[in-house]
């Protein structure tokens, strides 16, 4: 309950990456606001720019790549095309091969957050779709760094 | 983790409805597995089409419908285009305006499950977009009220 | 032949209503570029948004919508996700109930187009399925003629 | 017109191949029936399935691969969700590296066919994005060819 409470508090600042995704028609359900389903993507593409364009990832060849084994979320409130979504990024936990990634859904033009979430991502090695005993390589390590916050207040 | 372990062990048994969705060319993505956010759409996809067949609903007129406030979700092992899925519906808990679901994913063919989560849905009055004082309505409970397992081994 | 060398040196400035709209890490399929189901949604979402902010259009209450009967699509080059696409939409023909929409791809900070596709949907009357004998309603028809081109040179 | 009344006429059995699909919660759009963009992934998961299973195709990994250059489709009657479509496949016309497929939807348990289309892909190299001097691989072709049908009806 308090958990809740905070998420539902959280503003664009304790976030450190943000960016704005225009909602498509399809994105909308039969009751006029976005699907549940759609958010995933949406947490998924802002993860994977920051990915490729801060960490070095390239998805069709690099020798890591991140499997996500856990996510969850919470819908606050709803948002409807055509309106524009932000996207906002930070890192609660970082592990060996995993890393705990929350991610924020704002609507342009207004304060109140939508929706929080949390995807938690395994690096696997490309050749054997398992985590190597080294932890995942350097450079995603430090990308990820750069994003993380101070983890007592986080849920996980 | 004792929670994680017994829903790694899931199996088709554990559930009262249950569904088959041939994955599609778009479900992969560049790892050439299901993306994840991909569960989600199919999690909704047997939960309406069970609201639809067995609990009255009727989305464009219904005076009642979901609205889903929380998801959260354990991936265990992947399934890839063109697998079959069958996706595995219960409902763990029941309470005045809301529903937890449980829905699980297996591969046809396989025994082991891929993954298992929760979606948890508040149900509205179409006209203000809020719970009703008087909750669900008795005829969405009567369906619901038939997928119901005992909730106290839920994770809920 | 020469239709399709004619689209293919399309320009930003042959349309004249542009949105911007960020690609999704789901959008790319396993060749690493955007799937050509993908053009459809995005097709479909400019259309949608000029036709609610332009035209009058409300998709849960208003008496008159638009299905598609008919859609072709020519791909002359990829878009990968993190890309940005700008979608660019003019009309090409508009009929008693019906209308012809032209759309193109671009890539922000490219000049060549990546496609360019043709629409055609037919308004219906919400109460029946079916056209209207009086055609679409003057506040359609009116924001539809101020995207409308000299349709001499359209390809219908 | 004519080609259109001919299209419409289509039945199961002027394909050689066909898979059902049952239809998704957000297939549906705002106005109850699957949006227009669904279709597509629906005729590339039938085309893309017979490559996988018929014609030697394994996209993570085999030195050719299809790129839909132009696709056309036209829509006669609607379906909802939570109906199963069943798609149906045969080729039109095989060039030196391209090839022309016609996809239709039919809704199971219905007889008339919901909408009809063609979408042309080009095999290309994965090394370089281009097609091959020699054309496509002879594995491709003899699959391919099985659903080949007269091709002086096609309307390409």
């Amino acid at each position: 309950m308090t958990d809740i409470r905070r998420l539902k508090a959280r503003t664009r600042a304790d976030y450190r990456y943000i960016l704005e995704y225009r909602t498509r028609w399809s994105d909308n359900d039969m009751y006029d606001h976005m699907n549940n389903s759609i958010y995933n993507f949406l947490y998924d593409s802002v993860i994977n720019t920051y990915l490729m364009e801060h960490c070095g990832l390239h998805p069709p060849s690099s020798p890591q790549y991140g499997m996500v084994v856990h996510s969850h979320n919470d819908y606050f409130a709803s948002i409807s095309f055509p309106a524009c979504a932000e996207l906002a990024l930070r890192v609660n936990r970082i592990g060996n091969s995993s890393v705990a990634y929350e991610i924020a859904l704002f609507e342009k033009g207004h304060e109140s957050v939508r929706s929080v979430g949390e995807f938690v991502q395994v690096f696997v090695d490309r050749d054997t779709g398992r985590p190597n005993s080294k932890g995942m390589n350097p450079e995603l390590r430090r990308g990820l760094e750069k994003l993380l916050v101070d983890s007592h207040k986080s849920k996980l």
